[in-house]
């Protein structure tokens, strides 16, 4: 991993909807499992899943995503490899086993414990948790009593991380290199690290160039999510500034990428902060080089501000866009005549639950084809009309974190369009 | 600072009940005026002041420590003291104004505007907040449009600290040393950082030796509030496992306690997870020797543990005390004879709404001379029965954020008392 | 009490701010003594009360109000007297004790406990409530364990009804008749029972006419609140649509008053659905002939509807006000030149957190002379400015449910005044 | 329908695993179709559904119940019929649009609308709820306009009804006679009336037994929900006494069984009051004679009484079961030797999230023969291998109401079973 160098694995995201050529997921596994009716809500889930239906439709997923042609990488798969790599392990443990984490009392018992697992079952543990109930009584001191009444820190001795089913968040390639986000809800924060293992030592991802991010430090109000961040083309990155991505981080990605001639502009879409609209990508993603379907309801009072490499703070300039729509600066930003919007189908309260059932959360094989989940019929009926291709993912389980395919998939190569 | 040094200002706690000589409090000031319905829970308090007369309140009751020979510190004084130190307001400033926190776009400006300021002002901004409508004209560009659309990261360039009030919470000093403690709440994490200003540039506290703790790190789960942290002589600190404290940082601080021979045995309070109950000292505090008023409610069903200087992992041992009821603990650790327990007063009703308003929070002056709040009547008529002079504090608008006279108080010198 | 005879005990009210001569107010009593953190919110109150000093304040009013020559009448005295009239005692209890209320099991029983009352006592707990653990022993069959039991229905035998402190809401003189009015939350239904009894039983309130509303009837949505309601004079009534007046009952009620040719027109306030502005008199109260005070925030979104006797439904036609403000049309309705507007006063934080400690909820004693409570200082600086005079109501504890001056008094009996 | 005669439809239940030979479902439909993200909660509903799919779902159950020989009605069905029959129509419009409800400037456009249907058609806006706008304009006055104003009261002229799909907690069949139910939440009230209609009028419903309840009386605190209710056979009838099924109620109907000789015993479950366990039959069904299945985190803490004909008040005697287990003191009152328990399976994380995906809501077709979820794998497991059959319901969408095959069932005919 390195910060300046722009040679590295080839990855690279030219579009929104060019060819996706290579996409890192995540299956749901044992962090899926850890999800209960108490302790979902603090996970960011709005119900538990039934793990193993949730498990055979993202295989489906998946199965649907190769056989179109798309390398799919897996997180756990990745993640096993990559601490097969020598330092890997250590550096993760040494990391994650912290006497902040663990405790003084449990830290060096639970290190042991985990040396002695293979690689692919310690990355089962990295994703999917680990209780205090995990350690064999071999690793149990006098002090796990103390874990037992601290009902104020969990039961954790590393956390499950039940949201890298969102891939899309973690990390996001924008054109030639690469950002390590921090994410806004703590929940999260650990996800990144585990990323950082793999650009760190993973032989296809080592080489790769950051243009911003690093999971080691504390990064404050600055937050950055890939589910609000799209490198559609023509030098334009859109953000949306939302309930988790900040300003503080926009700005200071903006100024990265401009100062290594990325990008050109940075479309910044001002969202109100809602929950059932988390992210840019929740209310607007793009079906074709000049067809987008978005959620009216929202997105009619987007404000959109443009940045540009200028003489503001840190070379950035700012333009506040003012009354015009953000569809319309979008479209002039790419060059197009005219954007072709198709919004989230049906009466009042079937839109309204199908943008909740991520029915605007659509994620581009090629231009004109999409993956969708399967109960937003009417969405999809509107998409298949204008003429785009619709695959449909049974979303039934996968959907209960509020994320469809968009969020499941990291693009790590997808191919420019012309416009 | 040092951490090894065991000169410096003469700091020292010795007891929970011995004479108070030197007291830090912090007045209500600008950061309550920002408090509103809307904000108040973000800013953990359960409802907005009238803030004049909580100031008015809060003078009468330093004025009544002072009439009764302690000394007493006010934080926005000693901050703007501190700031008058040649490098002082630099430290400050570089890690309040960051990127991270005020965006690249009015970082510039804002530090500019703040270089303009007197310490004075300049403390009660960094206390009070500083919202981007405090920025005169001159010192707004363009970027102040996109924090205005910006609702997900709030409106504050330096965020409110309006539970300063609770001056026990952010430092505490365990008989010859202090804790820089990491807060439980990221809406009092700056809190610390104030206080690490104080102990690093003021001349009356340069040269403390600091037990534990430092703001500039991340302490993930190791949190410490001092709230639930009494040193109470007799070489023995109470500890509450609580919301806000965590078994992580519990266990640092015996090791750094012990491995100082500061300490020959933590009492920890494994407590339920609770807001009414947030810290140890909501639910018991001492108002003799041996007199200790408490919530039974609560205290009925804490765990007890013992820590010892031993050879389980960095030095510290751990004792499960099993079916022993916590004062128990406490009254042997001290080598008392017995404990004098006084429970919250009046009826099912009345004991509940008493502790709630802080009824059991008593802060000593000297061994039976205690301060609490005005409206818990029941409660303040037992500690009277008992022989013990009970001075009231006006807690009408004081009380509000769910705290009392301990609560407000943090003692920098307290003698010992004999056993 | 009848419903068509217009004889009855003289009472009427015939404006806002005409001479009031006669109220209704209830104090702080055994209700506000069972308020507990747990159970206030269930209740409708944001905090528990230090209930001695609530009632010190509310005496200090009514003091106030009876040196400035108004007849005030209490609660808890009118329904001990109503107990002692022959009949009235068999009438409540007969509708208080029932088996859907009590239980079959705990009936017998507890009417007969009640029976042994004296009149003032038996008040002190139709208002405060009886909790099972208040029957005697000698009341207590085996059926009182399967209360214990019960968490689902809650311990009491008669609910709590600590919201009878504010009188206006449950019933509401309107010129020269009244409205027993069904209240909107379940929580205070009963308080309307009480007032009826009052109505049936009392001496001085036996013979009124009601325009509208029986406590033993089911309203539905049909919900009316006082402090929703007023009668300004011109033969005109406010009436604000709100989380807890419905347009059901808004459109009865005003049948029955043109029905009675006892007004000409009821001016709506359609007004958003928020705790922060439960009524109009929350947001909107007049200090004077031509002087209102109003929260800008919440009244510039208000729409006007005007009711006029007519050919509609019921003899009710409709005029949507469209554009003009709620204050230009009530401006308008009295024939008034102008309207003397103060919004509520201070910054941003402040008049925020005025309007929620019941800033604009003024309550006149006659024309330019009203009560407010002491800490919205700033608002009553204004006040004074245009000229009003302000007496100040202590509400550092009544103010914890949410209500003022104008929601504690129910009048009786006020002037008119010309236009 | 009358409340003294025996004779009648021939409908009677006579135990909870006897053979099912005539049951009352209701399909999802347009109730369904009108939740939102915003509007389910308020609802009971914790997500929205894919409404094709549970349609699909629960005609799937139908049909496998038809095939096994059962009569299935369905309520859209039966309500169509019973608008048809004269007087019916009537009955009900004049309970559903009045002032109260539906306002008086719209009560006669509404009644004129609705006049205008067919049967069939208004059967499904009185379950599936009749929005304003779906008013045509031919029947929108000018009064619309307030409506769309009042956004305290809703926008419904009828409410929708969504919780009709759980049959069985409107009305209970216990042996010979069945109860019309008073439902916790207002929000269900009105399914009462449409079962009362179809029991007034529908020739296969008419001349049923009432033992007690009726839609048009206010209950008060006695609620009562048929998932709290079995009548399991051996002159025993077994009561949650929980968050929705008062004592008030319980005492009642036992009174009301008891002085009909329709049941000897009533054994009381006295639950916590939780959403997760709201009903009995979510945590406690049989599959068999002498099985059952149970979720023991809720059922461990049950505290059971029995209520029998003797000379408490109303005829009922009590006897509080102290520390016998709920399990114990039905095995008992059946006459079985041994009852065999079948827990909630998987893990800690996996049982408790199948106690909450219905895990424990079997319904039986006969002893040994159940329907469960399919999702509750784990469960399903462990009762095959107690040798029960089980059927499955696909639960992707129907569970998200919080209920299961024992809930979406209410039976009219079932048989007795010998013990």
């Amino acid at each position: 991993m390195t910060s300046t160098n722009t040679t590295g694995p080839g990855y690279g995201v030219h579009s929104e909807v060019g060819r996706l050529r290579k996409v890192l997921v995540c299956a749901p596994a044992l962090a899926h499992r850890r999800l209960t009716p108490t302790n979902s809500a603090d996970l960011l889930f709005d119900d538990v899943m039934w793990v193993e239906n949730a498990q055979r439709d993202h295989a489906a997923f998946v199965a649907e995503l190769r056989r179109r042609g798309v390398e799919v990488v897996e997180l756990h798969d990745l993640l096993a490899q990559t601490l097969g790599v020598p330092g890997a392990r250590d550096w993760l443990l040494e990391r994650k086993i912290t006497a902040n984490q663990v405790g003084i009392g449990l830290m060096d018992d639970t290190r042991a414990y985990l040396e002695t697992l293979e690689p692919r079952r310690l990355a089962e543990y990295l994703i999917g948790g680990l209780a205090t109930t995990d350690l064999p009584d071999e690793y149990r001191s006098a002090y796990v009593s103390l874990v037992r009444e601290s009902t104020g820190v969990g039961e954790y001795l590393m956390p499950p991380l039940p949201n890298t089913l969102y891939t899309r968040d973690t990390t996001c390639w924008l054109y030639g290199g690469v950002t390590l986000n921090p994410l806004y809800w703590p929940a999260r924060h650990d996800e990144t690290l585990l990323m950082k293992a793999v650009y760190e030592f993973h032989p296809d991802f080592t080489g790769a160039t950051v243009w911003w991010g690093d999971p080691e430090l504390d990064w404050g109000q600055a937050t950055f999510e890939g589910g609000d961040i799209m490198p559609v083309g023509n030098g334009v990155v859109l953000m949306g500034m939302s309930e988790r991505t900040s300003r503080q981080a926009i700005t200071q990605v903006a100024a990265a990428l401009f100062a290594n001639g990325a990008a050109e502009r940075v479309v910044v879409a001002g969202m109100p902060r809602l929950r059932s609209a988390m992210h840019l990508d929740t209310v607007f993603t793009f079906a074709d080089r000049d067809i987008v379907t978005l959620y009216p309801k929202i997105m009619d009072d987007v404000h959109a501000f443009t940045l540009r490499p200028g003489d503001g703070p840190a070379g950035v300039s700012i333009t506040d866009e003012g009354s015009r729509t953000f569809v319309d600066v979008v479209t002039e930003a790419l060059g197009l005549p005219a954007m072709r919007v198709i919004e989230t189908g049906g009466d009042v309260y079937a839109s309204e639950r199908q943008q909740w059932d991520s029915g605007n959360n659509a994620v581009a094989l090629e231009p004109g084809v999409v993956f969708t989940y399967d109960r937003n019929t009417q969405t999809n009926a509107l998409l298949r009309k204008a003429g785009v291709e619709v695959i449909e993912i049974v979303g039934a389980e996968l959907g209960r974190g509020r994320g469809g395919g968009h969020c499941m998939t990291c693009p790590l190569i997808r191919d420019a369009v012309g416009f």
